[in-house]
């Protein structure tokens, strides 16, 4: 046998990288049908018929062809409306396309991110934005959210503090996956203030700003408080919101002298996005508003059942979160979620995402995804709340 | 105004990269009706029906969620067998399914480059391939063919002097963007000799390789001479010989010990493909080969008429290429292909690509993509030639 160092192997840095405890309990029980799956952040609904029906027409037209860098007109416009309506004027010149949520944060990441730089994250996060800037080779600091009876917080004046003046990014999931933690409006207004004397760029993950379960349409946004020469970044995505989670599209907005540079990044990663994918987006952008506000409907009617049913029992602490999908919530005396999760693959067939798969704050936790429909979640916390009381005591 | 250096602007890296001065001509002339393009490496027909209609077929099944990393299973092994019948046994799990063959670049150049890292690639040469390391803050060294009455040729000594122990990767275009330059069998296995002897990977870009002029199915490859414990990654593409641009789908073929790293990279640039585009996918492969004997056909004529053609122009040198599908030939004389591209649009509406996009080797020169039918090829050819003697004397 050869060894190790002589096979062909990827460089260090990405060996590195942390692989994801998700798939790892997915791969553990994807094919096995009696399982019960919430692991994946997916909501369980096909997409809306007069979104596909789009995309089928643009192919019968014949629309497969290169596009634009950035995208159609049509969907940067929308998109443009889109923003302008939830947060503030914005151009379509600001609006990048992108192949989904996923590459628009590996664009902004490489566009602003050189090796050895800083970046700083809140955690616990899913394990997607802390390891995008090591692929850069970018130093990542991580600042942990508390837990206490009323859901996760953040320590503000930590933050400030762990946001040094040689930062160079500071990376932003609000509303959180895996917690729910949404910030304020009053903290984006502190955080910006410090990042605009340090010169600090912000990279908001903004794809479950429309699953936001306070009064008010989206959750508060840092686009609503920056402007056109902020160091702010938007990504979002289709996929939460208008259920397209397959589709692979997402989007930017930048501020105008970063554009160009982001349509460079764009042409060498994966040069556009399929037109009849963008065509099926501006038709969700524009008629999927009543999608958005039904699925938000059902989110919210599935997180009060489901962070109810689990309050009750026995061992878990949980609050329900301000926004996103997804329970997450402590075990007390758990010390190895990824194992615990394994067992109840097994042993339960209830498909769990490990909290430790978020960030070492995570362990002891358990995420749940409730973009479901109800009789499955009753059936999950039946499993759930039998194979605690059973082979668990807290 | 508020200086550069306080704007928000990409690092420095990303604002040296090259944009492209195909997109520069373009853009000058793409909104102008009376223009006859040439210059993107895109053919001028729509997908087949069966293809298009199976995209359609899947999205009204529902297929609109996430899958594998690496794609679904039936779209791996189609590839699988499909490389194994061109060039060697493979099994499907060293097949990775990404969004785009740009995208494969990508993912393999993030996946064994680190910053510093020395990677060699032989110009002229499509300005992605060169650009693309440097996003991971590599440094690339270009080892230029040469022209003569043949061809382009490469001085195989010049490029093994370059190949010295300490670089990292080798990356190859062959059949060539922009120059039809394509390797020979014997070069193919002195340069993975040398490459073994230092531990330098290879990476191939072999979207062309079915549009090959030669006497067989397809170009040389490495993949023949290659086993699984060499240090070749070889990137792939739908968009060239069954029609495909605009739907972003591509593979990697990859030693295994690369492939659980390469998942983890896919996660954190595009998650998935669309199975919908996977299902379009599947049978371009397994019912696509009439389709690819056919475009071969079509762009061998095109090709034979187009220099034929231009040889008959006043001061042009141009010879057969032997793969891909552009025309890459010197005007005497010439010496800012830049300016006279865009003279070209302007005053002839002709649409070409300036051969100093594809690198210094190329000035003087000018890419035509002969992926057209063959009465816009001739009334190209008018306009050309009309031009080159009215306004041009070498």
């Amino acid at each position: 046998m050869r060894s190790p160092i002589l096979m062909p192997t990827a460089r260090a840095a990405v060996q590195s990288l942390g692989a994801s405890q998700i798939r790892e309990i997915a791969n553990a029980g994807i094919d096995d049908p009696d399982v019960l799956p919430f692991w994946f952040g997916e909501p369980d609904e096909i997409t809306p018929a007069f979104i596909r029906d789009e995309a089928a027409a643009s192919l019968a037209r014949g629309e497969t062809f290169y596009t634009h860098n950035f995208g159609i007109l049509e969907l940067r416009e929308a998109i443009a409306a889109y923003v302008t309506r939830l947060h503030r004027s914005i151009e379509p010149e600001t609006i990048a396309v992108t192949t989904s949520g996923m590459s628009a944060l590996m664009l902004s990441v490489e566009a602003l991110v050189a090796p050895g730089d800083r970046v700083v994250v809140v955690t616990p996060l899913w394990p997607n934005l802390v390891e995008i800037p090591k692929i850069l080779s970018a130093h990542v600091t991580c600042v942990a959210l508390a837990f206490n009876a009323r859901g996760w917080v953040l320590d503000l004046e930590r933050l400030l503090a762990a946001l040094t003046p040689d930062t160079r990014v500071l990376m932003l999931n609000s509303p959180n996956n895996p917690t729910g933690w949404t910030l304020t409006r009053a903290e984006q207004q502190t955080i910006l203030a410090h990042c605009r004397k340090h010169g600090i760029w912000i990279i908001a993950d903004d794809v479950y700003e429309r699953l936001y379960y306070g009064n008010a349409p989206c959750a508060p946004s840092f686009l609503t408080l920056a402007n056109g020469e902020d160091r702010l970044v938007s990504t979002n995505s289709f996929s939460k919101a208008w259920a397209m989670t397959g589709w692979r599209l997402g989007w930017i907005v930048a501020p105008p002298p970063l554009m160009s540079d982001l349509g460079k990044l764009i042409e060498y990663n994966t040069s556009c996005s399929p037109v009849f994918v963008q065509r099926a987006g501006v038709v969700a952008i524009e008629r999927g508003e009543p999608t958005v506000a039904r699925t938000l409907a059902r989110f919210r009617s599935a997180r009060d059942y489901l962070v109810g049913a689990l309050a009750e029992s026995p061992g878990v602490e949980i609050a329900a979160p301000a926004g996103a999908m997804y329970a997450f919530f402590r075990l007390r005396g758990l010390v190895d979620s990824l194992m615990f999760c394994k067992r109840l693959v097994r042993e339960a067939k209830l498909g769990l995402a490990p909290g430790s798969a978020f960030g070492p704050e995570g362990e002891g936790f358990v995420r749940w995804c409730f973009a479901s429909e109800m009789p499955r979640l009753a059936e999950g916390v039946a499993r759930f709340s039998r194979f605690v009381t059973t082979h668990y005591s807290p």
